[in-house]
């Protein structure tokens, strides 16, 4: 079995989410705000809907942690809805007088079509409830306790967006001006004051004129009774050489990061470094020279790679990025079906979140450090924070540079 | 485990690879030339080395397979490498007086610089023999045998090449013209046609022009010393609704499929349906929305989901999208250090091939295929090609129109 | 990944236990007093300590199932342990101003010793506040879902305790009394009858003069201040030919058992049918021979194997057998040593059980029909009851006589 | 996934045999002598048939490994069947004009029934090829380069058999005289003699007397044209204290070699330490009280842990015991049925082995071999056997005494 593994549950209207987190070392910090704040996160950005106003998540943590430090033992994560008292009748466990009626018009874009014909459902609520992105909110929490792992190993990830429909922001990983890329080496100061912008824009967006005008766009496509999709960018620092390996198809880190991201509800495309880009870049230009001097140790002329070669980490920040598609529950109607009756239908929603890539950042990021940890206790061996640290400071020293 | 599970071995130079791919049913057809085929296809493409004269690759079956059908136990395969007797010095297991000299300069782009760290390893030549691209010919036999299970079922998988560097391809399945996509339903003789151009491409592409300035593309390269990366797009048609789940974020299809992708050398983007276009495009014309009439049954505007939604299968093709690098082996040097003198040192290549995406194609498949392949077993159950064949026949008829 | 997994979380004094459970099909009737039977069986025996009484455990369904039935996604249970109130401060999951001293003396037979190594503690509350058999309590819990499935499938699974200490019991399934073995076929009504016998005897024992035998031995231990182990012997029912598989070896359903089995706490073999007596048995009076008339279709000479031959269920009754050591908390002080002194010490205990074997049948129960619903779920596939009900009527009809 | 994992493939009578081995650390010392010694080992045994002489297996290592060490990748093992010439008409790959004639007749005692009905096959040769314990031959040259990983940390695993049919032998590992158990500490300079007597005993016994008890019982059966079966233990010296674990359920070290033995055909119990022993004896005297002095650190009173408490390791020797059934093909014919006439039938075997217990013993030592293996790498992290080194080294200091 993976060193590190997770289950989740949890219907979005039902009365809890829950998750169990086994794996993870023995005597690592934690407490329930270290979750707190990347919940809190999730539920950031401009043109959201109440819901988010409603849910104010708090996880409760109950098992696994004693005296603000792990035990070694599955970690357990219990997350209570708010809302729950309005759903009591709807989202019943046991059978009731009055059961909800089945609602039977599958939303385009959604698990509901694929959903009741694959567990042979006739009320789609059966499958919407746990289809729905609430369920990341587990991720995301599972995914804070992840970062503290890496935090001990000095390993950050940090997420923002770098596209809103038709909006680019002006700076990305790859720029020379991220501190991340370049002949000079990583300049870690710089890509911490860019870090630090995300967290104040209301898009989580680095870039402050794209900000404003990704915020512009929201507006708009509100009016018109759209939804938007966008593209985030996650990047890893310090990250050690050698997580991963290219000795077997499925032990490769780009894969798997791969998949945790295409793992998230609504991404549909996920890049590593120059990404798409490399198919029109010749070799000559796309490839990361290698080079050393005495104070840098060795380093890159720039990080094409995005921190992956051969399946493995190089050394060099890990960068992935994710498109999302637009929220597929319009205000503006889309056309589909009533299964039972086989008629025209169009899906009518009073509102809806107009974009949702800011929180859909922190997703990505659970999930990346989420894969990160693993392939660090992998590597490191160990169960306590202490005998991985240990084992650590072994590896052989190829100083990068940073 | 996994239903469908397969371990590769071999070093590219070494005197054989060898794949056990175990969980397939009992009382499939296969024969040697089933995976020939691909192996072929593997080797193909225009302006690629000498190499891939010498391999004409042959997979032995050595286990799992009794008169022309598979017995439900693993299936073991063996690939002599033709070129081994050139290399038995340099790669012998066991200790030799004259051992090679321990390779230094790490080559960018490549495993080498992390392998080394990661392994312990002053000599590249430990890595690069496993981490090179010869480890998918084993891949590519898994896929066709995968494949022949899926075709059994009317599942079948075709690849293409939409990009060299900067030649576009005028076709892609997501186009009206591909017969898989539109109001007017599939048109699987459309699809077919195409599929026909694509073997006879040099450059595996269904488009004519295309194919031309692409080839031209290569010789302009080739005359540089340089190399070229590019896209390719696989589909999936006749897959049934409802492989994959929602119900866990590892059971996600897409998920799955992408980790696949990016599990490939040299791969750096993958995207589902749209992909990276749902970053731009608004809500209301992104989602597929849904239609029936008597005839066609259920049906669709277009596939911009590529066949998946809540990361389940909805009955629509399949399709991906996957961008190569560049080889990372070019005739024109790349920078990089010698890691015994810690000198600048330029690679050597005498001569390299230029382009290896027409090959990709064939490993994009494979893998697209054992993803799968996996989950069709999952669903149907059983341990023959009879019972998954009742267990299919008896899914819920939910016609898609073809 | 399995078809069925799940993760349990939870220390013996902490807030809660839980547990998820991930792949059971959806449309499965379900409800919480399914589950609380089987909690309260797990609680049963003479000769328990006042901690049995004080739990009266309830474990509620917080996801996974609507309206009485398993929705397809992840059922989560969450079990408050009814005791936190008086362990706020020594479980805390925050520092506290006076936390509890440190335990330093590792109990012999206990998972103190090397879990504090192991994980470096030194506070031995944090090994065993998770090494208590406290935790198999979700697993019980678990295992009554699984249970259900079964059940759905006319599997049934019993257990009875068949030693305790010197005392054996006069009843066994692999005799000709309990009507599961002989020549005269299976006889499921006499089978039931011990089974009800079972859950009226203190020592859950199907023989009456066994049980009180059983009870004086454990008045006599109780009062040397000495515990007892035993043996109990699990049979599972109904169950079709051919779940698991001859063709690798960790598909292998006896091998799956006996790791299920040897994972509870404190259980040192298992047997499968004739167990170790095949030892000295030859082999012909070992083998099961086979019969078939038209009445009773194929059947068997005796049930040796357990019902499983070459990895596989035969049709016949799985037999199991499992010996649990006595309880390692002794009133009567056992040697061992203070880790921080390194001193001798004598484990000093006030009060404890002495014989735990009517519960741990239960245990065993849950892990056989976990391990047998994941079998049965890879065999038929499928996604709700429904669609494995139909893939199951489709196998092979063999009459085995029942 | 695991972090060691192999797959095995091939029939008895197929062209050949191969398996691979996944994970293992790069820089072990490997050659093709150091799996020939047990794969000799697996075919020896007083009484057993031809075949034995025919095969003298010799396995070829055709990746992985490059002069005379581990490349970190995969590891390839291929062996030829001698006897391949004569069956390439029956175990053709591809349809022959004149195929066998199906058998038809299920073994009592071997996969043959069930699996006919789990894979729909009418010959039960499409059974019997994989399910013979032809197929444990690769789990032996597996498990012999685990034994070289595991010797490179000072963990030798040694067994022998310790009961055939009614003769028990004179000598266990928990007995005194071992030097493995006892107030004394441990004396690995007797248990090395034991260890050497087995070696040369034509039972691998280590009692000389009851050796040829054991060889007068074989006669005694061949001439009754019948089969013994008998029990063997195994013995790992040298284990760390800390493999496995207590925190969840599928960790516990005790689970996973109980499955990995009872995976092994004809295997029908597994007992750890005092095993079966442990339902009678009550608890003062059932568990090792732990004791300490300055001379040889902590020790036990005895060994009825079998080295394992809580699923993890304690730093005493390992052992395992093991129960095997006779075979089940015999001179002396079973009653069975043909399965196409339904009518009964007797097996008829012109010749058999008598016992394969001592062979048995050595595919034991190979599955405790891998799964020590896995959790030793689990524990020590890391990729290359320095690395492991290193980090082992770093482990806590609890000196046992040996």
């Amino acid at each position: 079995m993976n060193r590190l593994r997770f289950l989740t549950a949890g219907e979005s209207h039902g009365p809890a989410l829950s998750a169990i987190l086994e794996g993870m070392p023995a005597g690592l910090e934690l407490c329930e705000e270290d979750i707190k704040r990347d919940l809190r996160r999730r539920q950031r950005g401009y043109g959201r809907g109440g819901r988010m106003k409603i849910e104010k998540d708090h996880a409760r943590i109950t098992a696994g942690v004693r005296y603000g430090r792990t035990l070694g033992g599955p970690i357990s994560l219990f997350l209570e809805n708010r809302d729950w008292p309005n759903w009591l009748e709807k989202m019943s466990a046991t059978p009731v007088e009055n059961p909800a009626e089945p609602l039977q018009m599958p939303r385009p874009g959604h698990a509901d079509f694929a959903g009741m014909i694959k567990y042979r459902q006739n009320d789609l609520r059966n499958i919407l409830e746990r289809s729905s992105a609430r369920e990341t909110t587990m991720r995301v929490a599972v995914g804070a306790i992840a970062k503290k792992l890496l935090q001990e190993f000095g390993i950050e990830i940090h997420g923002h967006v770098i596209r809103i429909g038709s909006v680019v922001s002006g700076i990305t990983a790859m720029d020379e001006k991220s501190g991340l890329s370049g002949k000079s080496k990583i300049d870690l100061a710089k890509w911490k004051e860019l870090v630090d912008k995300v967290e104040t824009s209301e898009m989580a967006c680095a870039d402050e004129q794209s900000t404003k005008e990704m915020m512009l766009l929201v507006d708009e496509a509100q009016k018109r009774g759209d939804t938007l999709g966008g593209k985030f960018e996650l990047v890893a620092t310090g990250v050690p050489i050698g997580l991963g390996s290219h000795v077997h198809w499925d032990r490769r880190l780009d894969g798997i990061i791969g998949g945790a991201m295409l793992s998230i509800n609504a991404m549909k495309s996920v890049e590593i470094g120059l990404g798409d880009g490399v198919a029109e870049t010749p070799g000559s230009k796309v490839h990361d020279e290698i080079f050393y001097n005495e104070d840098k140790g060795y380093f890159r002329s720039h990080n094409n790679a995005g921190g992956i070669e051969g399946g493995m980490t190089n050394g060099e920040p890990i960068v992935v990025r994710v498109s999302m598609k637009p929220l597929p529950t319009l205000v503006r109607a889309l056309q589909s079906v009533d299964t039972g009756t086989r008629l025209p239908m169009q899906a009518h929603h009073e509102r809806s979140d107009v974009c949702a890539v800011p929180a859909a950042v922190v997703v990505g990021e659970a999930m990346l450090a989420f894969v990160l940890a693993n392939a660090l206790m992998e590597k490191a061996g160990g169960d306590s924070i202490d005998e991985m640290k240990r084992n650590f400071a072994e590896w052989p020293d190829v100083p990068m540079g940073w």
